[in-house]
């Protein structure tokens, strides 16, 4: 897979608007990620908005991270209508499997909207796979992490999900796969540091519907490119971060950073992609 | 006009309380930048409690940026007490034209609500103003800015608004309006990479609030004050993350600590304002 | 009181999941406070889901910073899910005081739930306690605050709480105290600089939480454990973005990484523990 990296630069040309709903724990820093991109971030989260909001906007993500009965109905509405305009909707399904008002709206918003990606955890992906996952909060357990020794397996896993919903699913952890139903990319970029701070996959959430507002066609791609870029700006943040000058208070500052300076071509040239399947 | 930056010192030494119904995107940038003023900011939103919160609270501040339908009664009883109390109100109408949530709920609030000063990016307050705007998100287009070449227009369609409401009229971007009915003044400080985080607008709304809080019998001079700390300190930010050394996570940060740092002498030296009407 | 120290190595050791009810200002900075310790947040509000929530978590975080009608409810739930469980519930009561709202929640939080520990600052634990204390907003004023002067009448206000309530009782300040019914202990760590920015308090009742997860059996300790963490990190924060250097934006970045790195050997050493009754 060529041409991804380039999916950054018409990002920045285009600045696509990028309409989320999504959790209050890391709203913050998933708009300043769209804005580090390129993009212009909106969030909008009552029923009576969100049509109208989606329909400006380049992209829509969903993300169920603190989800709640008033906003459920929102994030239907807001998908059918990007459906209907033609919009690219990414799911982050933040906690699949921890309860059953979780559950019951990935199962609707499953059964109601066509998402371009959908993007959890490990764990999180296993679970809408039909794993019997003991979900654990909202952090992957390591047992369900994608490893060397089970990638076929998840790629196969990841695969199967992407078949059944039509949309590249992406499963991040220390190895991330990228899925469509005929073809897994494994990539190898990024730093466990990331784990260390909260938001690092909503993060991911956002800047995959940024990639995928400013290429709509290209979802493979764009879900790629998405996640080298976290990947790479996670070890570019890990290195000037070092332990001995800095915490996750600094690694956070400087993934920022490095997502906004980042160009198509360091990210082509530090990106570790393989096909897996 | 002179003696704004005075405000500041004020505001530093007589803590004001600002509550704020605001957005929970860029929530805590404004509670945090309130401290480095020298004020205490409160968020409270819900119906039953913002009437006794804004009775103990030195100024009110209203943004829109995620209202929903149960926070919209709160803003409406929030601004109408502090109205009876005589205490100054702050409108951020963020997304202005967006959506008929939002201008529905401003109009509401612009008939029910007495403003002391409405603060908006240049998109919004043309909005407001009644031009045919296309909203582009909560982002201003580039079409919509204000321009030494539309100045003078762009001044008399501020001096209009506030006019029309009774509030000072500050209207945002590159050069910043602080409109009167009768006097409108241009503020040409600030710094392109205000725009490169978010919530810079919202904070520029959370430090006008602080120091109506601080001078609330001087409206324009408090929103001068406002605007000019915001400008200065990007100024000061933009140079100590200077693009070799650092992004918007670092300027986020730099920002936050020139406001603490910043004295009202620093202040009035640096300060770049001009009477344009 | 020793060993108290080693609740972080037992923190760390055990990845406790802390389930918040918190508010929408400050819980990215809570939430990254508790990964900081070795725990894993979550973040979850509604009645529909907080109970299972609970289940998966080793404690909760009750926090009524931003309260609503909706919220409550869910706390309610939440803390008497915990309560059958046999797990330790964390109540923060900002803003006691400040409005009907939050009075009536905390008349019905401490009647129906059973607290393993209550965090307020001065002024909203001499509330719970039935002084007529007139509510600042959410920041203590001078009036309230522990001093040297008042030690003794303010260790014996907050064990008298312990007694009624059964929670261990801390009262954040400049001399933070933590009380049980018959003993009182004053930590004498921390630094002004923590008022300069909003949620250390906040952040204090989620290290709580992730304390008491990690020794549920023993919440003096993690109490003690939980405010020397928070003084210590602060006193590192404040040498690293001495006022030459930096202002709370970087404090704020320097307490997070100071946390993060923070031994129980360099936290035993630092701590300034004394029983004060």
């Amino acid at each position: 897979m060529n041409g991804f990296a380039q999916i950054l630069d018409a990002a920045r040309r285009t600045t696509p608007v990028v309409h989320s709903i999504t959790n209050y724990v890391t709203v913050n820093d998933c708009a300043n990620m769209i804005l580090a991109l390129g993009g212009s971030p909106i969030m909008a989260d009552d029923p009576d908005e969100v049509e109208q909001i989606v329909a400006i906007s380049a992209a829509l993500v969903i993300n169920i991270g603190t989800l709640n009965r008033h906003t459920v109905p929102a994030m239907l509405a807001a998908g059918k209508r990007a459906n209907a305009l033609g919009k690219p909707v990414v799911l982050d399904p933040v906690g699949a499997g921890a309860s059953d008002l979780r559950n019951n709206a990935l199962a609707r918003l499953l059964g109601e909207v066509r998402f371009a990606a959908i993007k959890g955890n490990s764990a999180e992906i296993r679970f809408l796979a039909g794993s019997a996952v003991a979900a654990r909060g909202v952090d992957a357990g390591d047992d369900t992490l994608v490893t060397e020794a089970n990638l076929t397996a998840s790629a196969r896993m990841a695969a199967g999900l992407s078949a059944r919903t039509g949309a590249v699913v992406v499963a991040s952890g220390p190895i991330d796969l990228v899925a469509c139903p005929t073809a897994v990319w494994a990539v190898r970029n990024g730093n466990a540091r990331l784990t260390g701070i909260t938001g690092a996959g909503c993060m991911a959430a956002a800047v995959t519907g940024c990639c995928l507002g400013a290429a709509p066609d290209k979802a493979p791609e764009a879900c790629l490119c998405a996640m080298t870029i976290m990947g790479v700006a996670g070890e570019i943040a890990a290195a000037q971060s070092a332990p001995d000058k800095g915490g996750p208070g600094s690694f956070r500052m400087f993934l920022l950073d490095a997502v906004s300076s980042l160009s198509s071509p360091a990210l082509a040239a530090r990106a570790r992609v393989e096909a897996v399947l």
